[in-house]
């Protein structure tokens, strides 16, 4: 007897960057484990404690978002047109002033709501209150990497306070929950604050994600300012010595690729292009990072620059990004994107041999998504479709560490109405903007 | 007794590039004109044929797309990951070579309810057999403005052709369908070709639809070749005499922008940004274009290069690629987005008194979008929701010239199984592609 049987699904596999479907394929899933993929037929729906009729849909990995700051939500659409210096110190820190745990508590499952409905199963979240976006976390069934974000102005105190909080929370939820260490910048983190989390880190065996020549404003700020850019600053304070997710890394000089390219622990690379796009900020050449071996993962960043939590949207963005930067429209193909939304976005969280694959053995995060809309007809190349036609809205079902979350778009974890009625009080308040009082200042 | 009363949405309003919302509003419809926009409440519901409970929905003028090739949906997802040279010699001219009559007058229904789902209420459609085409729009309900495409390979002949297909067509379906002459571009169509068209325009009082300076490397091209960019070509030729809609003018000089800004008729710029992106072809600066006051209206070229008909992509991807293009993220604001969307799509279609507003007295082109959705929540602010939140699948209900051709997301015009019934069956012999056997060359 399996637990489910995904049945007669378009299943995606990729290899090599190689996208190939699988048509009339049933996916087994035992525990929180995939334990089949084979030819519709093969098993008697009778032998399934539950069945999913996939018919045609696509089956493939949930997306992994590998960075984000996922209660931001509750701001989305108040940092619009405006510049990166005046979006963090006229609205972002201002607004962050009024954050309370109970905020994150419930913007946290706003965010992780969006982002079921988007087919996104797992997210590397950078904020603060993170005992309570993990609890949000545990009641909506999706994975998550947690970070406690630190400014140095706050003291050296809050590396052990989040090192508490990463090993009071690393495994739990049945593994669903993992923890990591979070210092906001090297802009915003002094050396003595990043060499001391890094021994942190070695010490209790945890990786760091952290903010990272977001601007080539920001590499030459530095440059100018210590002789150095931000990512030199990473390897000689330590910070490279554990596992890493880089945010952003868009002002990488050559040299900074080399040093990410030789470091020893495994160094992933997080993109969030509508963000980007969005506050004018240039894209990284990602065929380049690649090239040099460095994987790239798919984020949204906060929904005040990015508006929404939508991993097609990034898949699609970095895509069309790429062909636009390069002038060339055979890089960044349909199965590259795919391997970065999927393969490359696991290795970046930390789970690439566990996740981002429809494989045998592999920890059981599935999504099953519709592309009979006329948007996909004819459905001539179903993985182009993936890429440039597919919309969250087309995520029917679900599937997080063997436990379906959402059912042809019936969340079965959580609440919309029970969300909005504890956010939308809170509006007004959450809603203060005062720039004198913020919690930093951005001057990088 | 008025026909239609949309009641309680959140109207949207633009004046001079600011947005507004007026919250609790009815609209209503007499014809297929809006008659008064007011207060809910100030009309009793049965004095209205038809009431439409909007209830929070925003209702916003339908989208106008000012450049586009609707039948190629079906060949959607075949021209993936090359550029332009090898896009068109190796697919999109070899595929065309397939294309009946019969494709045309289902491709384009295919089209038109992709696009009446995105809340697309009126097409400019520069393709093929366009009798065929303009039966579909009859049947839809939508407007369109049709362009039967001439390369000059093919004949002086071709010009008197279309301008029996012009007048044939022209004001029919009660004004729903207008029509234009639509030679391809500058580098498919000789001067004397040229020279005929802008006279036969002159003749029959018609507009021009033409593809021109699609990237800067076609301008180069011009300029090696004849000493002239194709924009200089257009002048001289006397095309720009003639009301016209130029799609893409990626490739535009200073000199042809001054030479754009001072014709006397009006001129147009069409603007596809996921398909530049998708082939790596730059984006024009519009900032500089709207400076000097051209009207950019939005498009979303064939679905072979831009896979959706969706011009809420377009929408979010012009101002996304303007803040990109020029490091600056206060370029192409939210108001200036929708204000391309609506008004100024609209005088690029040629219908800027009657289209691209609600006010009274404009025709009653009207969608109404559902902004409950997670995606939108909280909703901050309607107007950013608008650009960088909404999707295709949050159109609720379309009315176009006074009909309601979509409700509560059921067509009221078209039936998908029966175009997918004669669509699917033809996708063998549409797909053979021999590139020796091809309707044109590129070689600009």
């Amino acid at each position: 007897m399996v637990d489910i049987l995904i049945r007669s699904a378009r299943v995606l596999q990729l290899k090599d960057e190689t996208a190939t479907i699988l048509n009339e394929h049933d996916i087994l899933i035992e525990g929180n484990r995939i334990t089949a993929i084979q030819p519709t037929g093969e098993l008697d729906p009778s032998h399934a404690k539950t069945v999913l009729d996939a018919d045609g849909q696509v089956a493939m990995p949930g997306f992994i978002n590998t960075h984000a700051h996922v209660p931001m939500v509750l701001w989305r659409g108040m940092g619009e047109d405006v510049n990166l210096d005046s979006w963090f110190n006229d609205y972002i820190w201002p607004l962050e002033n009024n954050l309370t745990p109970d905020d994150v508590f419930w913007g946290m499952q706003l965010g992780l709501m969006e982002m079921i409905e988007a087919g996104i199963t797992a997210v590397s979240d950078h904020y603060w209150h993170m005992d309570y976006a993990a609890r949000a976390v545990e009641k909506a069934g999706t994975r998550a990497l947690l970070g406690q974000a630190m400014f140095s102005s706050n003291g050296m105190g809050q590396i052990d306070d989040t090192a508490d909080f990463v090993q009071r929370w690393n495994g739990q939820a049945n593994g669903r929950i993992r923890t990591i260490l979070a210092p906001h910048a090297p802009y915003t983190c002094e050396d003595d604050f990043l060499k001391a989390t890094a021994q942190k880190a070695e010490e209790i065996g945890a990786g760091i994600h952290i903010h990272v020549a977001e601007t080539i404003a920001q590499t030459q700020a530095s440059l100018e300012r210590r002789g150095q850019t931000p990512i030199e600053v990473l390897e000689e304070t330590g910070i490279l010595t554990a596992p890493t997710i880089l945010a952003h890394v868009i002002g990488a000089t050559p040299n900074d690729l080399e040093v990410l390219s030789i470091a020893t622990a495994p160094v992933g690379i997080a993109q969030c292009p509508k963000t980007y796009a969005k506050l004018g900020m240039g894209y990284a050449n990602l065929v380049e990072y690649r090239k040099m071996g460095l994987p790239v993962g798919l984020g949204t960043d906060g929904a005040v620059s990015n508006n929404t939590l939508d991993l097609w949207e990034s898949m699609r963005l970095t895509a069309m990004g790429q062909k636009q930067l390069t002038e060339d429209a055979e890089n960044l193909t349909i199965p590259q994107a795919l391997t970065i939304a999927t393969q490359e976005s696991a290795q970046v969280y930390g789970q690439g041999d566990d996740l981002g694959d429809l494989a045998v053995g592999k920890l059981a995060d599935v999504i099953l998504v519709d592309v009979s809309g006329i948007h996909h007809q004819p459905l001539n190349s179903v993985t182009a479709s993936l890429v440039y036609n597919t919309r969250a809205g087309d995520v029917q079902t679900v599937i997080c560490d063997g436990q379906v979350i959402m059912q042809d778009r019936q969340h079965k974890t959580l609440d919309k109405g029970e969300i909005l009625d504890h956010v939308l009080p809170q509006m007004e308040r959450l809603r203060q903007r005062d720039n004198t009082h913020r919690i930093q200042t951005y001057n990088p």
